[in-house]
């Protein structure tokens, strides 16, 4: 099931001119700095995010469940009320959604990198040195628009060393191994057919491959592709359908794009900047009732372990903060997809503080935005996909369920 | 399902060198005494736990579910992360593993008290007056081994009064009711079939019955048997296969130990006191990865009423704590398997606080480990059977759900 009580939320869900804003700051949670006994958001200088703590309700949210590290897709399911283990997107559609390719039923994506092997073919560089996105957009050209036994091979460039490659043919199956080995030192994977039904799908991705191999040859250090993550697109009901919203995705980066797309928001165009992002929620305000918009540099800053860019990007988000209550939307919620804790380098299984303020939130005594504080709100410590409902019911747009 | 999630845990687990201890103080959560306000747990003096829960994070667990009292099965099945509604194990089989018996697939296994009957058939001590090891052993052997309508009996004593006995023989069914009436002044039961396939069962139960009567006669006060819990073995995903950990048990009480074994562990040999069971923690640490030690006298002490000897027993396990802190595991959890408060005399319904620590736990403001303090504790209020996710996960032995 893609969507517990998916159901009943359309049941009680209306259609209302509220306004509900839902700001994802990417990887928010953290673990505290071992000098100062404060995480990221409790360093951070956050005059405004605190000031809407008080007047709001918060609490502690788990994406996937307890101890579990999530992905960024199943983070921002969750985030949009999906159940996060019940619909699982893959790599590859991720990567095709997010650069607006149109797929059709049926395609199989999967994501590729180019990488460099060495005279034994074995792989030296996962990621080609990082290719620029114009070597990329080339490279693509060259393996786009061939057919190999009937199945149409769509190649289209991501950023850096990324593309998307699709497959287009007749009952193919997604359900086939990765080639992409995940280390170097060795030679790239055969790809494998992990049901009977898959056997035509890994023997064209791996002609596919053996072409590639050719046409790269001489493009050292982009002289070889790795594919992962050979996936079809799901099947989600949209916002649109579950809630009656018309939602709009503020998102630069394609995944989140992408994601957004496969929940039927309209994702708007934008700069990567937050002012960039502000400047796109403003322009598109009046034509939306629902707006996610994502700021990706807090989970960036905690992957490369840099505390302090985190508490900079958080203090930056601060700031941004009053531009969002200018507009005076009926809900704003302030949370992350998952924790990135510097100190960890990475996505983890910390739970995430979230704030929700209306006009009707029933505030709690919390008086700070922070995992401590959070602790104690009056949300309590609750599942990532409870938030949706929280903020629909909170912008009014939910009736009486029963008689 | 025996274990939510089954799958998902099974997805991200990975191998690591790591290690995690969990501690259980079998009925740990009391209830006040009414003279001082305070549990047993509040009144034990606990520097260590207290220091623990300082740099550590605690909560509370439900072990089945809010106002459910676990027995000692459900109990540590929660705690070990299988479902405790979903896996129901029979008191029987407890019995049978808990001495290292080797059940084959099909056997059927009750647990088995001797007791005294008087002249006219009726119970006046279900426990025989609880008679010595050796008594029981050499009784046992009088029963044992005895073919009836070709279902071979395997009589095995387990310690005082309780024995084993495993039916042995084609299509069994263990859906037969219990002889024990769990009262005295009354007359044991027969043995009934819950259902037609249980016909044989019942049939081949109460024979045995009546011929260890005659067999028992001249052996007062030992001159009847008590039959309940007929059961045959779950078949449970070993902790292994779901979390690929080398786990280990330290736990004297058969039923702990046998409990371990169903989910995989290997049970070793061990003194009965903490002091025997701390050497057996060293003594094996290099050769596991996680440890499950078990302290039973909380919850015997509980049983007993004797709120004073459950303090005793928690501050002998405090005193023991820097001993295991010594050894540097990853993660130590330390909890109970439910609340035995002194003043109920009994297992009760309550939840039970938990105290978590690894380098990555983050710390939450509880600064002592007490039923009180942890209602504030950063883990929140949550499922026991959460915990292995979380004590995996701070061991840094889960890998990310989703791209």
């Amino acid at each position: 099931m893609v969507m517990d009580n998916f159901n009943l939320m359309k049941a009680v869900s209306r259609h209302s001119p509220s306004k509900i804003v839902l700001v994802v700051l990417d990887g928010l949670g953290g673990l505290p700095d071992p000098a100062t006994g404060k995480t990221e958001l409790e360093t951070a200088r956050t005059p405004n995010l605190d000031r809407l703590a008080a007047y709001g309700i918060c609490g502690l949210i788990d994406i996937v469940g307890p101890g579990i590290t999530p992905g960024s897709a199943p983070g921002h399911l969750a985030l949009f009320g999906y159940d996060p283990v019940g619909c699982i997107i893959g790599r590859g559609i991720l990567e095709a959604v997010g650069i607006d390719f149109d797929l059709k039923p049926g395609d199989i994506a999967a994501r590729g990198n180019f990488c460099t092997t060495d005279k034994d073919g074995l792989v030296t560089d996962r990621r080609a040195g990082r290719i620029s996105n114009e070597q990329c957009a080339e490279l693509c050209r060259l393996l786009d628009g061939q057919v190999i036994d009937n199945v149409k091979l769509l190649v289209c460039p991501v950023r850096e060393h990324r593309f998307a490659v699709v497959f287009r043919g007749d009952s193919l199956s997604p359900d086939a191994s990765d080639s992409d080995p995940q280390q170097t030192g060795v030679a790239p994977k055969e790809v494998t057919a992990l049901n009977s039904q898959a056997d035509n799908m890994a023997a064209t991705a791996n002609k596919f491959i053996a072409m590639a191999k050719d046409i790269l040859a001489e493009h050292h250090p982009a002289n070889m592709v790795l594919l992962r993550g050979f996936s079809q697109a799901p099947q989600l009901p949209t916002m649109g359908e579950v809630y009656k919203l018309k939602p709009a995705a503020i998102a630069s980066y394609p995944m989140y794009r992408g994601l957004a797309k496969l929940v039927g928001m309209d994702v708007l165009k934008t700069g990567a900047s937050i002012e960039e992002e502000l400047a796109t929620l403003k322009a598109s305000y009046a034509n939306h009732d629902f707006f996610f918009l994502h700021i990706k540099g807090t989970d960036s800053a905690g992957e490369d372990g840099n505390f302090q860019r985190k508490v900079l990007t958080i203090e930056q988000a601060d700031r941004a903060l009053p531009q969002i209550q200018g507009l005076e939307p009926d809900v704003i919620v302030i949370t992350g997809d998952h924790s990135t804790p510097a100190l960890l380098k990475g996505h983890s299984w910390h739970p995430v503080p979230v704030l929700l303020y209306s006009k009707w939130c029933r505030s709690d005594p919390v008086r700070q935005f922070s995992e401590s504080a959070c602790i104690s709100g009056g949300l309590g410590h609750i599942p990532a996909k409870q938030i949706m409902p929280l903020a629909m019911a909170n912008a009014l747009k939910l009736t009486k369920f029963g008689a």
